[in-house]
Formats: structure tokens, C-alpha cells, sequence
């Protein structure tokens, strides 16, 4: 990856890759998560920290090999007696029904599971040789026969077993070939060579795909998309352009939204039926009430929730604000650290100075108030309900409900001057144009 | 569709789809147009009036199949000798020459002519079976011989016909099937019964695309898309990146525009020759003149007309609003409700207080005027031609011709009061974090 | 076209095509440059000063083919003893090592070295017909056998001989064709005939991609992007959504800068290690820092320098400007021809009120100075390390460093007025409706 990152904290959906791989595991409801890390450990765990915080982390200190890696986890399973998997936090798309099939294998008498997919091109990949529906080895291409290598069944690397049995295996394995590394899947010859048997479920290509480059990554990410895309198109949301929508795992639409083309959507988005997110518009941490309409050119930031019939419009930026039923805010604003009643209208150009350089206040506005064009509500501040504060105003102080604030020079017209003040910008021009000769 | 809003309303370029089914059937400059509704009957007719006031509406009430609907139509053309076409809502690419070369083989001695395409995956689709240039039947693919299977020409559904005759045909058709439906496409059989002559025409399969998820009416935008594009692009106009510029149905081009990536065009606008509009732009009922450039981040609203040559820059809303040529309005402004002279160049962060929460009102402004930065032009107001107004003030009355405005207060500088103001601040802060503990 | 620009003016990757062919042939580190103008030739050899100042221009003034074209560069080279290649100002993608290579093939003992490429679909081209190294003629499509037409090794139009040579040969052509035209293509056979070696080297056809339509240029600029996308993706940078970003020919970026979707950057970016380019930005002429973050919604123009950590955020435009480390700038803003120190906080609707409608001035602010929101700085004007902006202040007078600045009508609350004024505008409004009946 060229890069100063862990691998596993790149991301795919705005999202670690790891996340991903804990949340495929998340699906069989786990009694524990150990996490082996390597290169960048100290990052990866403060990421595991905050990513699933009941996990355990433990370090493998030297890279020598995928069976070395899982050993690593013997002493944070030593007590548990359940079944373990074995994931990687660079594929993040295995399915949590594949994980669910690969249980089933088990409970059907398989001790060791191993995933395998049908390679379109299977390459270079170790092929998972079966004899009927027993798995007999997994053999690396380079050690491959020919007609090994005419199987396309290849191997994923994700691996089911009872966790005893799987650090017993792992234990077993050696590193006597030309990497001098401990290879997981050598465990499935040691296995039957025990008299354990072995299966091999199948899943599709998609979801063994593993991250090595940015152009891969770019490529999860449109993996990802297309997904999330055809989803909420089929939970009834128009999306006029749906290549040009980028959504988060986690955004929800109600029925009827119509998303038009670029948008952006980050983490913790709601929007609910019917409402309508204009071209180039960007959420993250925003809920949308029913029927409203924010953008073109919306910026929704965390915090922002929207009442129903909300309007927000072009070059407006929202953060930790509450808007109620049928507030507008159509041009040119921000609002940030607010709470502004239902049916107010905020005027173009308009500022919550929530911020004096040190603290953050908060901006509370009443309903139906009318917020003149370019005021500045300097926080902490007030303005009541039906209040109307006049464009260009500097409000500092509370404004009582039904009042109107205002806080403006009195207006001069100089007659003529602006004709003599541009020909002396001219003169001024004319003499620097002739000294800079 | 999974959807509150009935299917032929759902949108693709920006119109209804029964809007582009209308538009197919008005290059035969027809005498009358029925739309027969049924789900959502009450939204779809007004959309009818709104797309074709000449349009007349019928309902039916009960949804027993094509043959029925068509049926329902008979009252309203009853005292019609024409010929008639049946078209389908949710069908929104019939080309116009389609529909003429179906009445050519109208006018060649065919009773019927029915439209069909050669499907590359047939599948499902019902087919016509022809006799030499006669179409004997339509056999539904369910009660289709292995022979007839194999035949890849298949029904769209769209039938010509003289009224009368179409009726009287329509009349025949039984519901004796596994749906109890009425099919219009029996109609075929009786006619040639009858002793009626029917034939087909072919079409390219993309113009039979129905619409019936959101996927396809994101597959049906692209389309719409990927031929106006081409259109454009054919007409002498530079899309830097296509697939990134979104059109309407009417945007009019001239010679040599240039269109960056990322731009969105909603209906109504007219781009004159020559002109530029920049990346992330976004035009509705905008008309820009010759060599005009607009954006990046322009947003023309609805009543916008740009002079030649004038300049539109970034964060720019402008709407109901005529600049004259040569007019810069370059950053962070509002233009609404305005008429701006040639030669006027409007500062940064300029609004025109256009709403005072109740009545729109206009502001204008002079040729060769000088709006500084930040002001707030009260409307009504007018500023004359070569007038100026200082930055940050807030007009109100009307500036005569020549003459400066300003509206500000005195600025004084409070010596060390930053400092201490920070230190106070700081200590507040450290006050609420002790709380806090 | 259908265009009043040359063809060779028209841009791909923001740069006329005329400038990707002199880049290529710049490769080989050419002595003289000769461009052969036709069409609009004024502008031609206005754009070939600012692109290759030391080249020299002569016109072709008839248009009698490739043969005469190249004709006309025989004066501007009559004292040159050295190697020339004929290039074309439509074909923008020869590679610098395709050159080289055909330089090996003339070293190597090949008088006239002709470019050629295996087409995929050869139709119309003409054919280059060798006998085993040596390159026997050129066909054209109309006049080759069956047997010639079967070949798939096309003409790319490119050549290289010694100068004399090339002119000598063009010389010896002749105009005895349906087309009346002096054909280069013909030089290969007088070659032969004359007992020299005629040799040819064959490319990528995706470099010998000439531009004819609007849709051709399109293509060529999708082809370029992919190329560059796929470049700074191997160099260790994150493209979230490679196809929504768009880039010139000389942006550079530090590893692991990412870039969200839908970014679109100019000529002449910098982007160090580190930074972040969030969505919808558009770049231009600007230098990012280490660990910055722009965006989302940045526009970052030319003579823009962040520092390592700045921000500038949604709706903030930048021109002429340096900014220091850690220099935030939110929202909604206008920083241009400005210096702004470390550490320094721009509020939102902050503008540098930088243009009198006749001169630009600049804006310097110290380090770690607060500009409250909505400041106008009116420039020349300084203000100080440390010192503070109250929001709303128009700052005319230069403000010292810890002083607090305020420019400000003092707030008035007038009670119910606001109630008072609404019903006066609903009673006018009422009147007007009465009046409209």
C-alpha cells in the first residue's frame, strides 16, 4: 500500500477494512474476539479499542506465517471451549450467511471447516483438493500436479474448527519450506492425517476479496457501493444516478426519498420517507425528517437532525443543530450548536457565532421568528418565538419573543463621491503602471 | 416501485415518465390523447393536465388487463374516425420514428400493426409469430411450442389501429385465462379471423424498456443520459467527463461550450456560444449568454438570464434575476429578485434581502455600479448607475446615480483586550473542566 | 468539431492536445521544434509560444496533405544535420519510450523508421506492409488486395529519418490521386526504391488515438484520467472513488494523501503527505501541507499555500493566499491576496475585501489571532499577533497585535414590534390580492 497506515485501518464504506472483518464475525454472536496484530500493532489496537470494545488484541512480534499468527491467540482462548474462526482483517467481505454455512459444516460432523471459492482465473491461488465431501489437503500452486492445478476451487483461508483443536493442529504445523514460515493451511493434512475429518464450504469470489493495493481498495470501495446501492434502491429509494451516491454502511432511508446525483453520505445518516437530498449535497451524523429537502450544495454535519418539511438550501452548513417542523434555511448559513423552533425562517447569510475562540454556546431560537438576512447571533444567545431580528444585524443579547431586533449605522449617501473615488483609484493605477515602467 | 407516488410519475430526465410516453405520442401530432389511470388515479390525471392540457382522462377502476384498459377509452373517442395508437406509461422511449414508420405500415394496407424488437435474451417475453410479412399471432411465452420459442421477435405491447377497428377487436377479447385478464394482444388472432390483415414493425429492444423498480428507472435515467450526452457532445459542446454532467430533455447548447465535470442541468436552460460552465455547477430555468462563465459552485436558479460575458462565481445563488453583460458576481453571494446593469461588479458575500417574511420584493441596480463586499441590499431599493456602497453595509434607501453609500459604525481598537479576553475565556473553561471532575 | 477553436487547442487533462504531442516529442530532448500551422494559425502559434516558447511556427497555407505539410518545415530546418520525427498536434498520447524506441530502430541501422500498431478492428487504416524486418510500403485501405487487407499492422502516421532525408523524400511525391494530395505516407516507397531501409516499430493502438469528434476528446480524456488515477494510486495515494476525480498532468501528492469523491484538481496542485482532500473540492494552482484538510466543498485557487495541519473548510474560497500551520477556516469565507499566520482562526463569512474595483490590496494577519465571524478586512489592512475581531466589524484601520477590534451598532429590542410589522406585511399583502382579482 505505500503507506504509513496499517493496512487493516485503510478504509472501505468509511470504515476500517478490520471493521468489516469484525463485523462478518460480529454475525455469529461470539462469546470472544481476539485480534492478532502485527505491523502497526499499537494503532490497530487503539482501533480494535473503539471498534469492538470486548475485544482482546495480542501481538504477533515476528511475522513468520498465518499458523504462527493464530498461535499467537492460544493463551487468550487457553479456558474456552467453544468453536474459533479464523478471519483477516484485509477481506472484509465474507458474508455472515457464509459463516453461518461454515457452523452448519461443523455441526455436521466436520472438526476443521475451511472456506473455498470457485476462482473465475484461479491462478496462483492453493487449491482445496476434496475426495466426495471430505476435504483431503490444500495444496500451494507451486506444489501443485497438473491436474491439481486444474481444480478451481481455491482456498480463502478462513478456517473453522473447535479452538482446541485448532491450536493443537497449529501447534503441529512446521516451517520446513522456503519461507521458513507456519502456513494455517497445513493444518488440514495434519488434521486427517489424525483421523479428523475435514470439510470445505463454498462462497462466492466476491467475498474472499483481499486488500494489497490502492487500486484494490478503490475497487472494495465500488464492491461496496454497488452493494449498499442495489439495496436501498430495493427498499424503495429512488437514486437518479446511483454511481454517483456514495453511502455509509449504515445509512437508512425511509420509503420515497429520491437522492439525486452526487451525494455524499458519511457515517449515522437517517433520512425518512419522502424527503428529498438535492444534487451535491454531504451528511454525515444527520438525521432528515419526513418530506423535507436539503440542498443542492447541503451540508449536513453531526448533530444535525431536520424536523418534518424542513428546507435546507444551498451553501448551508448545520452541526449540532435541531430544526424543527418547517424551518428554512435556504442560503448561504451556518448553524451550528442550535436549537431553532418550527415554521422560523433563517435569512441568507446568517451565523450562529457558537464559537469565542476558547468555548462553544449554544443559539436558541422560537418558532416562526424571522431571522434577517446576515445576522450574526452571537452565542450565547436568545431570540423568541414570532421575534424578527433586521439583515446585518449583530445580536449579542437576548431578543424578546415578538420583538425586533436591530443593531445598524444609519445609512449615508455621499453624492458623487463614488465617481471621485474611482478616479483617484485610476490616477493611483496610472502611477503605479508608470513607475513600475 | 415500493412506492406512495403511482410508477408513471416516477421521473427520468427530470420529467415524469408519462411524460416521455406523451412526448413519443406527439410527434404524430395526434387530434385527441386519452390516458386511461388507474392506481393513483387522482395525482396522475393532474400530472395529465400539467404535461398536456389537451389530454383527456379516463379512469379504470378495476385492473382487468391491457385489453380492458383500452376498453376503457372507447367512450371518449367514440365519435373518432382516426387512426389510434396505444402507448404505456411506464414505457418511456418509443422513438417518434417508430411510431411513424408503424403508421407507414398502416397506410402499406395493415389493419393492425403491432410493434415488436428482437430481444437479445428473449426469456419470458410473449412472441410474434409472423407468416411471411403478415403477423399470424402473439403467443404468450407460457403457452408457447419449443418452435415458437425459439422465436427472438418479441411483443412491446404497442399496437396501431384505426379506433373503431381497435375497439370492435378489443371488444372480442375474452378473460378466459389462468389471471382472468383481458389481453389486448388476443386481439391479433380475432383480427386475423376477421380477415383484417396485421403486420409488425421492429424496433431496437432499448426503446422497449418498461420501467418496474428503481433499478430499472435508474437503468432507464442512464439511458436517457448516455443518448443526450451524445446528442450534445454531436452539436459541437466539450462534456469534459460525460458520464458526470446530468441533462434535461430541453437544454439547448451553443457552438462550442464547455461543460467540466460534475454539472447538473434541471429544466429550462439555454447556454449561449462560447460559454463556460464550471465544475460542480447546478442550472434550472437558467438562460447564460455568449462566452458567459458560471462556477465552479454556481447554483442558477429559475429566472436567471445572464448577459454575455458575465461572470458567475463560486457560492453563487442567483434566481429570478436579468445581469446584464459583463456583470461579476464572483463569491458568496445572493442575487434574487434583482436586476443588475452591465459592467456591475457585486462583492463577495453581497444579499439581496429579497423576502421580508411575507412579500417578495426587486432590487436594481445601475450599469457600472461597484457593490462592496458584504452588503445588504434591503429591497425595494435601487442603486444607481457608477454608485458604490462600502463594504458591510446594509442599504436601505435607494443610492443615486454617482453617488457612495455606507452604513457603518466607527471602528475602535480596544488595546490588550484580546488577551485578556482570551485569559478569561481560558479560565472559564478551566472552571467548567474542574466542575466537570 | 463542429468548433471555432483549432482541434489542436481543444484541451485534455486541462491541456491542448497540441501540448500533449510536444510533450511527447519533448521526451527526446529535441534541438529545434518546428510546428506546421493550418487552420486558425494565429491562435495556433499563439498557444505554441506559451507552451514551447523556443519552437518555431510556419504555416501551411493550402491544405494539400500530410507530404506538404511536412514540406513547409524544410526552410526552418535547412542547417539541421540531425534526426526529425513527424508527430500530430490531434494524436496526444505517443509515449516518450515509443519514441526512444523508434530512435533505436533508426540507430539500428533504418533510414526511415515508421510508427504502427496492431489494431483490433483495422477497417479503413492503412496498412504497413512488411518483408521480414524491413518495411516494404504503406497501402492504403482502397488500394490493398485481399491479402494486404487481411494485415493487421496499421499506419500511425508517425515518422522518423535523418532531416534531409525526410525532406528529400517528401520532395519525390506526388499529388496523382483522387484527392489531389501529397501523401507522407508515399515516402516509404521512394525509400525502397531508392536502396534505403525502411524499418517499423509498433505501439500501444490506445497511443495512436487521434481526436476528430467531441466524443473522441471525451474518450481521450477518459483515457488519460485512468492513466493518472492509476498512477498516484501506485504511488501510495487513496482515491476513494477513483472515477469522480479528476486530474492534471503535473498534480503531485505526498503518500497516503487521500481523496474522497467527486475532487477535481487544475493544473499546478501540490498535495504534501498526509493531507486529506474531502469531497467536492476543486483545486487549482495550490499547495496543500502535511496533514492538511480541505473540503468538504474547498475552493482552492491559484497562489494558495496551506500550511502542515490547516483546514479550510466548506464554502471557503482561496486566492493569492498563504496561510500558516494550523490555520483554520471553517466556513463560508473569501481569503484572498492574504497572509494569515500560524495558528490563526478565521470565523465563518470572514471576507478580505481585497478589490476597490480598481486595485487589489492585501490582508496580513498575525499568528494566533481570532477573526470573529463575518469580518470584513478591508484591505491594505493588517492586523496583529494575538489580537481579536469582534463579529460583524468592518475593519478599515489596521488593528495591533492583543488588541480587540469592534466596528458595531449597538443591538436595540423594540417590544411586539415584530408582531406589529408582520401584520402590517399580511395587510398589504392582503390588498395586493385584492387588487390582483
Amino acid at each position: 500500500m505505500l503507506s504509513g497506515l496499517p493496512k487493516v485501518l485503510h478504509e472501505v464504506g468509511a470504515q476500517p477494512l478490520l471493521a468489516h472483518a469484525l463485523g462478518a464475525g460480529a454475525a455469529l454472536d461470539p462469546e470472544r474476539v481476539v485480534v492478532v496484530t502485527g505491523h502497526g500493532a499499537a494503532r490497530v489496537e487503539a482501533a480494535v479499542g473503539a471498534i469492538a470494545p470486548g475485544a482482546v488484541t495480542v501481538r504477533q512480534d515476528r511475522q513468520l506465517g498465518t499458523g504462527h499468527a493464530v498461535a499467537q491467540a492460544r493463551p487468550a482462548l487457553a479456558d474456552f471451549g467453544g468453536d474459533a474462526v479464523v478471519l483477516y482483517g484485509d477481506t472484509p467481505f465474507i458474508a455472515p450467511q457464509t459463516l453461518r454455512r461454515m457452523a452448519e459444516a461443523r455441526a455436521a460432523g466436520n472438526d476443521v471447516v475451511v472456506l473455498g471459492f470457485e476462482a473465475r482465473e484461479p491462478g496462483r491461488y492453493g487449491r482445496l483438493i476434496t475426495d466426495g465431501d471430505r476435504l483431503d489437503r490444500i495444496v500451494e500452486f507451486k506444489d501443485a500436479t497438473e491436474t491439481e492445478r486444474a481444480v478451481r476451487l481455491c482456498n480463502s483461508g478462513v478456517v473453522m474448527a473447535r479452538a482446541a483443536t485448532l491450536f493443537d493442529l497449529v501447534a503441529a504445523v512446521g516451517n520446513d519450506n522456503a519461507a521458513g514460515e507456519y502456513y494455517l493451511t497445513d493444518i488440514v493434512q495434519i488434521a486427517n492425517a489424525r483421523g479428523l475429518r475435514c470439510g470445505a464450504v463454498t462462497c462466492d469470489e466476491a467475498e474472499t476479496l483481499g486488500i494489497n493495493t490502492r487500486a484494490e481498495l478503490a475497487g472494495a470501495e465500488a464492491v461496496f457501493q454497488a452493494r449498499r446501492r442495489a439495496e436501498v434502491m430495493a427498499a424503495g429509494v429512488t437514486l437518479v444516478a446511483p454511481d454517483t451516491v456514495f453511502l455509509a454502511a449504515d445509512t437508512v432511508f425511509g420509503r420515497d426519498v429520491v437522492v439525486e446525483p452526487n451525494v455524499v453520505f458519511g457515517p449515522g445518516v437517517r433520512v425518512a420517507e419522502g424527503a428529498r437530498i438535492r444534487a451535491f449535497s454531504h451528511l454525515e451524523g444527520a438525521q432528515v425528517g419526513a418530506g423535507a429537502v436539503a440542498g443542492p450544495y447541503a451540508r449536513l454535519r453531526p448533530g444535525t437532525r431536520l424536523g418534518a418539511g424542513a428546507r435546507i438550501g444551498n451553501f448551508v452548513e448545520t452541526k449540532n443543530a435541531a430544526l424543527g417542523d418547517g424551518v428554512k434555511v435556504n442560503h448561504l448559513s451556518y448553524v451550528g450548536d442550535a436549537e431553532i423552533g418550527a415554521g422560523t425562517n433563517i435569512g441568507a447569510g446568517t451565523i450562529t457565532c457558537n464559537y469565542d475562540g476558547v468555548l462553544k454556546h449554544r443559539t436558541v431560537v422560537g418558532t416562526e421568528a424571522f431571522i434577517g438576512s446576515n445576522t450574526m447571533l452571537v452565542a450565547p444567545v436568545s431570540v423568541g418565538d414570532r421575534a424578527m431580528t433586521a439583515s446585518g444585524s449583530v445580536i449579542t443579547a437576548d431578543v424578546p419573543a415578538e420583538a425586533l431586533a436591530l443593531a445598524r449605522a444609519r445609512q449615508q449617501n455621499k453624492p458623487g463621491l463614488a465617481v471621485k473615488l474611482r478616479a483617484r483609484l485610476l490616477a493611483i493605477k496610472a502611477g503605479l503602471a508608470r513607475k513600475a515602467e
